[in-house]
């Protein structure tokens, strides 16, 4: 099922967002043991969405009827925003601006999904709600922290959802998930009504099984928001696809699998096969993303996450869970001083950055080197979730878009995925080259 | 003298630049009781510039022979760099990126001027090597950071000079010695061989007595450096004048001229003169200009100070005036938490700010609302020089480019000056606008 596909049902009279609706339910129901959601909206709560679709007019409305999830650190009207912490929640009076968006546009809000505890991982088992489990294998982690919004989509309750992307909660979970992934660039989709982690790096981002359906999803979720200070004008560029082109692949020595030869493989292939789309890949130095990557944690960002739950921490500490309340509460020790010396690195490295990327159309990563269970992670949860951003970690501290596409399988039937990246504001032109990639042709 | 005519009487064999020079050296003299200069180049010094012109091609060097000072935060090539604070001086092996480029052109560096030290203050007064007096009346400051740099142009000992302007220092210095100041667009002049201020805020800056011969230099110093970080692409922009135009004036009780009676006319003739041109006068609400303005020192901007000259204030305090200590110490104290508080009001500011400047083609305030004497500084150092960035703090933190301009003189001939400010990259547009206002058609 895609965009277009439920649409052209509608059209033909097959099937009504209500009945949809109940079959999603029903599905949601089948699945219940699996932490996926927070709040799922009842008949009631569902009522003014679907009466208002049966008013429209479906042809004006790009995403009439078409199902999405809501990571629950993001408004939705009248329902509660937890951010996975129950003693922070409170209820909206107004959605999110790129909620608003989105239903204006004719979708239909599912309910509101798990995540790590304020979007604070990269796991998907540090919630009070319960670990979320992988859609493929439950045994495994879903990823993080947007777990609820992929694996959503992944069992087919939503089209397509919304999760947030600071450090990679917006890739890591699509990768384990075998769904795209959009990561913005910063401020082309607007953060007005969603709980900050580091508020001048967050992003909204957006979970599709399908590159067209993510295209379509993207279109009508960017929009300028004057309210939001962080939100940036797109640009409107011209992404014509070349039939020759350069990628960027980090040096071999750069490259971390931790010990996963499949994912190894995997890459290659993947490399292999934008090669046969007519791609030469340039190996070049990583060091100014890695070097980036580094300060996103351990440098004075993570004050941000501090910043904006100061309140409860310093109050109500026993709310949070024990890993997120050390992550956070590690950013209060941090001065003004650690912040400027960090930013001039961070300048630096950007520099560096940027200078690399001209000679390229974009890079290109594994999402992930690796993948864990849920037991593993539990085992050893600070480790486990940091090797998982390394590839993450630094795209917003650098200001690039990003686009995570799915890229084969393990044995064990897990999935493996690939980032794309490139400069900020360069979202179409990833998404072109991320579709063609995902085509079958590209296999020839 | 201008450059063009400089050039001109070059050309027509009239001087040679080692004749200049030889005039210049005698001048300097003539004014030594003025502590304008930290250094002044010795004839050894001065040599290979003169060789090299003398075996250049005129026509080729767009600054051919023209002599021009340098502030003494900013590296010239085997000369002493001090910041005004004697034992931090250090010789730099090669010169500044932007003095390396106006060389390039042509242009003779006459010596290295005076300045608050560590570029902190407005005043001029704030330095071991004596507090610089205004080129019009000895009695009064001359303005500051860029103290020298101002006075040795307005004195007829260089055609331009380079300042630096982090809250101000490139246009109250103007205006107080009836020059232009351009406060160019944050990073499309180089500061690679610049002693930080606020190494995210810093700005080198120019000062001329002449439109024409600032808007030559500008185009010669605009050069992006790859090695600093900060640097940015000046974009490709056609400035074109309208005959019909608007600019922003601030609301009647948001301006201040501390009872200086006469400034306050003279701001209300240069917006009647702007008006003559073709302009209408917009009142608006400069709070989030204010607002922001207040930030610069009592937010966490002050910390860049401190990260930047930490070791010496460290281990050497006794190496700082007091007031300069006071100031930079102050911001050690700052934690990572007031940073990004500082960072999130300030986004909110330039929205507000970018918003209000859509309906304009510029702003205009004065560039101070008032002029003190040394005696009056000396009484009051930190007060005074707060009321004199009250127009001034707010514009790199916003990200605007600025031009000082000189606006009239009060009856004790003490000058009196406005600055215009768009948003960054105008810079070309504002130059424009500028050079009408100061030619003698405007006043009809």
């Amino acid at each position: 099922m895609t965009i277009s596909s439920l649409k052209k049902a509608y059209k033909e009279k097959e099937l009504t967002p209500r009945e949809l609706m109940k079959q999603i339910q029903e599905k949601i129901e089948m699945h219940k043991e699996n932490p996926i959601w927070i709040h799922v909206l009842s008949d009631a709560e569902l009522e003014p969405y679907l009466a208002k679709l049966e008013k429209s007019d479906m042809a004006s409305l790009p995403l009439y009827g078409i199902p999405f999830a809501i990571k629950d650190n993001i408004d939705l009207q009248g329902i509660p925003t937890t951010a996975g912490c129950p003693d922070y929640s409170y209820t909206p009076a107004k959605s999110a601006y790129v909620v608003e968006c989105l239903i204006n546009a004719g979708a239909i809000p599912v309910g509101k999904t798990n995540l790590d505890q304020f979007a604070t991982g990269l796991v998907g088992t540090r919630s009070p709600y319960g670990a979320c489990q992988n859609s493929i294998n439950a045994e495994y982690i879903s990823g993080g922290s947007s777990s609820g919004s992929a694996v959503s989509v992944a069992l087919g309750m939503a089209l397509f959802s919304l999760g947030t992307d600071t450090a990679g909660s917006g890739r890591v979970p699509a990768a384990f998930n075998n769904l795209v992934g959009v990561k913005p660039s910063k401020g082309i989709l607007s953060t007005s009504g969603v709980v900050p982690a580091c508020r001048s790096l967050d992003c909204v981002s957006i979970f599709a099984k399908d590159t067209e359906d993510a295209r379509k999803v993207f279109d009508v979720a960017v929009s300028f928001d004057e309210a939001d200070p962080y939100s940036r004008v797109m640009p409107q560029t011209q992404a014509s696809m070349k039939s020759a082109f350069k990628f960027a692949v980090p040096k071999e020595e750069q490259l971390k699998f931790f010990g996963d030869s499949e994912a190894e493989e995997l890459y290659k292939k993947a490399i292999a096969r934008f090669e046969r789309m007519g791609g030469i890949a340039v190996e070049t130095d990583f060091s100014p993303m890695l070097e980036a990557a580094n300060l996103l944690y351990y440098g004075p960002w993570v004050t941000e996450r501090y910043v904006a739950v100061k309140e409860m921490i310093e109050e109500r500490p026993e709310s949070f869970m024990e890993v997120t309340k050390t992550i956070i509460a590690s950013g209060k020790t941090k001065s003004a001083e650690d912040y400027f010396n960090a930013e001039y690195k961070l300048k630096a490295y950007k520099r560096q950055a940027d200078m690399l990327m001209q000679n390229v159309d974009f890079a290109l990563t594994p999402t992930t080197g690796t993948i864990y269970t849920i037991d593993e992670v539990n085992a050893d949860p600070i480790a486990l979730n940091s090797n998982l951003g390394y590839y993450t970690n630094f795209m917003n501290l650098l200001d690039f878009s990003a686009y995570a596409v799915p890229a084969g399988f393990r044995e064990n039937a897990m999935p493996f995925g690939v980032t794309l990246f490139a400069a900020a504001f360069e979202d179409r032109k990833l998404m072109q080259f991320g579709e063609i990639f995902m085509s079958k042709d590209s296999d020839v």
